[in-house]
């Protein structure tokens, strides 16, 4: 491993180990499915770890537990605090929920209705903030200041991380070896969990990261060897719209073996075929991985893939192939 | 068990030992899920067996794997034969295909594109008929007497009750102890491998079925004491429309406690729930059983109960809640 000037502690193995003890009563162990339609379209096996049916509808409740329940009694009164609208902030609820500590949540006042529903729906306490950064930084050191919460940040942290790196760790014992692994990128949390899990456990197992063209900051951050961060992109696969951080770019730069993009178009076809041959309800973000194997068949034919499915969470009244 | 009397074979659980060694190399064991939410919601703890996630989308291909896989060689070489427009068509021509012997599919001239080229994609040869029992019936006495296909009857045929009967003894097998096991209910294939298992394997579990009430027949059977078939009844939960036979009939009025119904709107309801909550795509007919748990919860408050999601071939562009 290179050493990097990081101002954070980088997670290890370790931490990863105690963390899916730490998490376990408290997360589900998700199904790994296959399809053979799909190994036939694609020539390669692939391996679908569906943390669709994670608690909360998504993988980032592994990390978020174990931010929580590894937090000391002194600590964890004032409870945690974030800045999210998406699958953290409903994460962080449930797990502050479960310890029983308040979970403090700053979201933009335009943020959708059903998402401050979910997020109160397991517990969460809202402030609202204007819709840009600067407010958003604002009212949450007003927040954390009046609290004395803990800050988790939705993937920046160590203890994030490992949390996340408990996913591919199931994925291997549930499989008899993999080639590869490949997960969705946007700020990420996930596939730095990933990196920490296969290079420990399994480092004979290639890494792939799969973004939307439309938000390929990561695509672009691996080829110029530093972090770029774009301003609000557009894209379908909303969970994957924020930059890499230090901490991330640090598992990033050092273990991924390429970041593959799809567009817009190929990531809803990705999702509308996962649903009809997977029968599992999941997020744009995560068809984005299937989009790009079915784009690149070279990299993957003849191999064995896990396929991180991440979430879950979407409006059943607004499927994007039928908008 | 009481004595019927039966022009066919009863299946007993030697066939379905034997069914379930026969069907392993051709059917996925599916995962059991589970949803806290939806357990407070029932006051229950609910065990959803996942047979969306079944070869060919739905439980069926047991029972058509079962028989297809059971033809001695001189049999199997003239093929199977059978009339269905739904999950039945096509898990039989899957198993055909499998084995490499021709399938037979009798279908109404004005079953959906969808579904003709579903069976096709599978390798069924389809004969088209009017959208009559007459001329169904002519059809597929013709197709019979032309290829000397053996038929396989959707579910009244011991074969296929054999089969799907390996679907609640993997539940069993899945979860330490359940109290009751509930399951839609059609022509009663599934309700009858069901009742087959458990009254073997497990007697002190008790079995619901679980109904359309736009096609009531299986609960005003059981209440009348004898079969009762409706013409053509109309329902979202369009794999439920057929009625009874002889020997499902034999195991419904034997083994289940009751027939329990729910409304249409109630059942788009639970099957939009299940879709939101448990991440999971499947058929109308599936629904039903939640549906009535969700009105009768004083009968399942407290016990763990299994409930058979049997398919999940939908058509992604017409979810019954956008109609």
């Amino acid at each position: 491993m290179k050493t990097n000037a990081l101002n954070s502690y980088v997670p290890t193995l370790e931490d990863i180990l105690v963390a899916h003890e730490r998490i376990k009563p408290h997360v589900h162990r998700t199904p790994v499915l296959t399809s053979s339609f799909l190994n036939d379209l694609t020539g390669a096996e692939l391996f679908f770890k569906c943390e669709n049916f994670q608690k909360a509808g998504a993988f980032k409740v592994r990390g978020a537990s174990n931010a929580v329940f590894g937090l000391d009694e002194e600590t964890a009164k004032s409870g945690v605090a974030t800045h999210s609208s998406g699958n953290h902030a409903l994460s962080l609820s449930y797990a502050a929920g479960r310890r029983g500590i308040p979970c403090h949540v700053v979201m933009p006042h335009t943020a959708p209705q059903a998402k401050k529903d979910a997020v109160r729906g397991y517990g969460g306490i809202i402030t609202e903030c204007e819709p840009s950064t600067s407010s958003r930084e604002a009212v949450f050191a007003e927040v954390e200041e009046k609290t004395g919460a803990e800050f988790v940040h939705p993937y920046n942290d160590p203890r994030v991380i490992a949390g996340q790196g408990t996913c591919s760790k199931e994925l291997m014992e549930q499989t008899d070896g993999l080639d590869m692994v490949i997960a969705p990128i946007g700020g990420g949390g996930m596939v730095s969990g990933t990196c920490l899990t296969l290079s420990n456990l399994a480092p004979e197992v290639k890494i792939f990261a799969a973004e939307p063209e439309q938000a390929d900051d990561a695509a672009r951050s691996l080829r110029a060897g530093h972090i770029i961060a774009d301003d609000a992109p557009k894209t379908v696969a909303d969970g994957l719209k924020v930059p890499l951080k230090d901490l991330t770019w640090h598992f990033v730069s050092n273990y991924v073996s390429d970041v593959l993009t799809a567009s817009e178009q190929e990531i809803v076809e990705a999702m509308r075929l996962t649903w009809a041959r997977l029968k599992i309800v999941m997020e744009p973000s995560s068809a984005v991985p299937l989009a790009t194997i079915l784009k690149n068949k070279h990299i993957f034919a003849g191999k064995r893939v896990g396929v991180i499915i991440t979430g879950g969470n979407v409006d059943l009244n607004k499927l994007p192939w039928t908008l």
